[in-house]
């Protein structure tokens, strides 16, 4: 008998993911599941239910009123927050980069679930804000390399893909089989997307000094999967920033910095693993790939992964660590 | 009965295009196709036929050799080569970048057939050098702001996406469908494509100062189309950047510039059309996407603007003009 | 100038197709078009604007009405209506495959518009019922063989794959890219689908015998066309059946029947024709294979071939005849 | 310590799935693999490897001849061979359907691998046949129904269609991405397909009467995935067929055999099930459908419940039976 836990939005994919792992994870049992529709309170559905740890996957606004609701009613249960609620630190960003006030304004700054990087606050936290699937392609890269300030903090352009399933089973009309098969679009260019304002907080934090973003998406034909290319400015030689992401990442289960060419899809698609790779370009310039499953890494295997901290369980549990090659 | 024309290497996906696209050619006629493979010399199949006009797309090496018989033998005859062997101006950058002598040094330096930008010295020219695809779509957004001195030309970043048939019809593992399908993977980061050291030649030239790309090419599980996004240092707005790019292809039916959203490969495909956004990035960046069809603009359709340009016919022949949006 | 031409329910894909065709077309002009959504009555948007001929795109029961108003009040318009409206002869018919009372029953019985098979009732008719797609593709096979009694009417089973376009565009979730790419799913199995009456109807007719269809329509993760499979029972070889079909259709432009190998998508997505092959089986068995566009050939293309007809224009205009092998 | 087990030809689609599963598996241990290409005879590379268990993935003629060196220098070791080799009973039968000498015709008549038919005879078996992927897709619908006399045996037409690592991991032009994607095609109609042979052999003695089939394969543009649809002939009701294939696959943890809708290729895709559908079709006539992922129960997934078996092991050691829905 694993530990009552519960799944708020489990009809969506990154909610599917979650029933699943959760169902093989050897710790946890997945005491009950709600739709992703709606906006009833948790009580309506979900809240009636007791249970020791609760994800949201919900659309950010209603994810934030359920885990205020979760908080008063269920002060010992944790609540991994999946949505773009707390992801960031203030009212006046989210207001900023979400366009509505914040649903509970007096829970934010909770720990940010990029696990590697903040493992440490997220070990026995009641609330844990889950990193968007660009922001963990692209700051599971960086940021060792700004903390050692081994590349320029002020000019750092990323180019991103992702596939389909990163914009939800939304009935979209830009998302049916006939309009994106065969086809690729940029979307949200420059700094018009919202991962922005979170990647660039949480970079600023760990440069320690002021990180301004070009960030480019683009949509792709493919069901899983982000690949980042991120050109950075720096004089130090790929080996040099190679060695820095293995310093980071020694014993961290889900990060792997290769030695040679770029990560494909593929490699990462199915895996709760993001696969890093450094390249030489211009003088002055060099070039990483970043690789990942945006339902997994991107979202639901992290879940997992705070949740047990969380929790105090081993932090790989219920995830494979076996990589495909 | 148009003029006479031979398609040599009609087999592959750029030389079908050819056919197909003087087959309606209202001033040409295809006299004779010969295979893509081997490398026999031209005497062997098409060079005995008599012909007024030559395409050829035949592989690196081999295609400069049946130039230098054609030129000899048809002295008048018109010669489009869709290789790269005429594509850099010395021998010794043609070692570099392709690692293998030159099979016809005397004949280096003909007009490099970016019709938009060369356009007069490619008018009755006996041989012209056909671009490579991704130059096209990385040289027609910059070489206007270059020569304007717009943007920075040591500082520009591109990250390209193609569709497999920018790869030809060859027997490669990695274009096996159950390889490219669900799959996105970088290749030939930084600095290593072979179009880079044309792309730089050409830029360096028209800006009038040396300019080093980086330049990262991917391949998409898509049949057609480029994608490209470039990001470059200015402190111009966006709207400046984009009147100077009206300017330049005022009158040129296949460039078009777009006042909004980024392109999609699908308002290109199957179009001879190059189509340009720009959008602002972080402070003192732009990014700029330009979209085409790797066969048509990027192969088939700037050769037979090229052809027309050559033979002294209007630009246009034998290309639909009207777009799909 | 072209004959005034007016397209209600422009936005969808048949819409769009028609749309191009139109704008090509030599001896027609489009005058307006209105969206596809919605079912205000004609008056509203277009049956305002005067035109001699008017294609409707609408779903159906709204189609019948706007049909009804355009002939009272245009009664020397021509009217071809791409909905299934006036493809079955009865409302008794209609009410059994549609569930619901037809919109305008004193209209039935208009021509059929499946064209090489009807083509002289279509020649100057008033009202025509284009047909559907996967009926197109059964039919023009099916109909030849059986009006000469060269295959058993008793026992024929159909087992055809349609491109996603086929269902329009709808905002349903199995539509959605991330449910149909790397799937294949059949539907209404047996004898479930709308298009099923319609073709039993048709052949009824035509083989002067009831004919009860097994069909099982299959949903293909690509954009467009429609490959069936006729599994037939026989004694004839395969040659007799080729030549029957080259007796019907010898002077059709549209309709290739193959002497060797199946047809592959490939070779009419993009043009406006049905191939057709035929197979020895198992002893006493044929398979014939039916290859067209959905969009084209099983739709706007076919719907164009009825305009033409009606208007007393040559049945290829404005459809290119000239096919891609 | 599991037992020793070995995998010659492991680098195609198939014995990659093989590595993987055994990778896995409790009880074997993966002790070594060769590559897929070459004819070397095994003592060059893997047989002078000991092993208690051998899988052989490679080219029919090439496995024949190593299961015939396996077998003499290791008789008490298991062999499972996944070719065409060891399918059919007699060399004649061999020679018909695979135009050339059989390899090892004293090995003839091994036990055919459909686990849930043959299972007696496959616990402790030497040698077994592992069956082809639409064999397997086809055998296992009909088999309990021709057992059970409830279908005519002389009226069975089946429509396949499958991913494109079916045709396993060769450089051939029409499996590349470009030939592939939107498209669809046929192949090898009517009775021409190598696994006619196998299955027409099997549901004979299965039927006790003579069985021929009608059978067209298909391409279809995905990875991996069989969907097969039956048109039997029966008065039976599709309930009662359900409850004949419910009898014979209880207790089967691979063969599910569903109420309702036919299955997707998305509900088997990853796992080692097959799922069979029966519905009502024209009069005297049903339709099933039978769907599996043709590189598990297709292939490495049943290889390994007749590894099992022969072994000793319960029949899903290794192979996860939990599924997707």
């Amino acid at each position: 008998m694993g530990l009552a836990t519960g799944v708020f939005g489990a009809t969506g994919y990154t909610g599917r993911e979650l029933v699943r792992l959760l169902a093989a994870h050897p710790l946890a049992e997945l005491r009950f599941t709600t739709g992703s529709g709606g906006d009833h309170l948790p009580h309506e559905d979900g809240l009636a239910q007791e249970a020791a740890a609760y994800l949201l996957c919900l659309p950010h606004g209603v994810s934030g009123r359920y885990a205020a609701q979760l908080r008063r009613a269920r002060p010992d249960a944790v609540v991994i927050d999946l949505s773009g609620d707390f992801r960031l630190a203030t009212s006046q960003a989210y207001r900023t980069w979400y366009g509505q006030d914040h649903p509970a304004p007096s829970l934010l700054g909770p720990p940010y679930g990029l696990t590697e990087i903040y493992r440490e606050s997220i070990r026995g936290a009641r609330l844990v804000a889950n990193p968007g699937c660009y922001a963990t392609s692209v700051l599971l890269p960086l940021v060792p390399l700004l903390r050692e300030r081994l590349v320029s903090p002020d000019d750092i352009v990323v180019d991103a893909k992702s596939g389909a399933s990163g914009a939800g089973r939304t009935l979209r009309e830009d998302l049916l089989f006939c309009e994106l098969a065969e086809d690729l679009s940029a979307y949200a260019p420059g700094r018009a997307h919202r991962h922005v304002g979170e990647m660039e907080a949480i970079l600023t934090e760990q440069a320690g000094a002021a990180v301004t973003l070009t960030f480019c998406p683009h949509l792709l034909p493919v069901k899983r999967g982000i690949l980042s290319a991120l050109y950075l400015r720096t004089e130090r030689a790929p080996d040099e920033l190679r060695q820095s992401l293995h310093r980071c990442y020694a014993g961290s289960a889900f990060v792997r910095v290769l030695e040679a060419g770029p990560p494909r899809l593929s490699d990462v698609v199915g895996t709760n693993e993001c696969r890093i790779s450094v390249h030489t370009a211009a003088p002055g310039r060099v070039v990483l790939f970043s690789a990942l499953d945006n339902l997994l890494k991107g979202a639901a295997g992290q879940a997992i992964q705070n949740l047990n901290l969380a929790l105090g369980w081993p932090e790989t549990a219920g995830l494979p660590v076996t990589s495909r090659a």
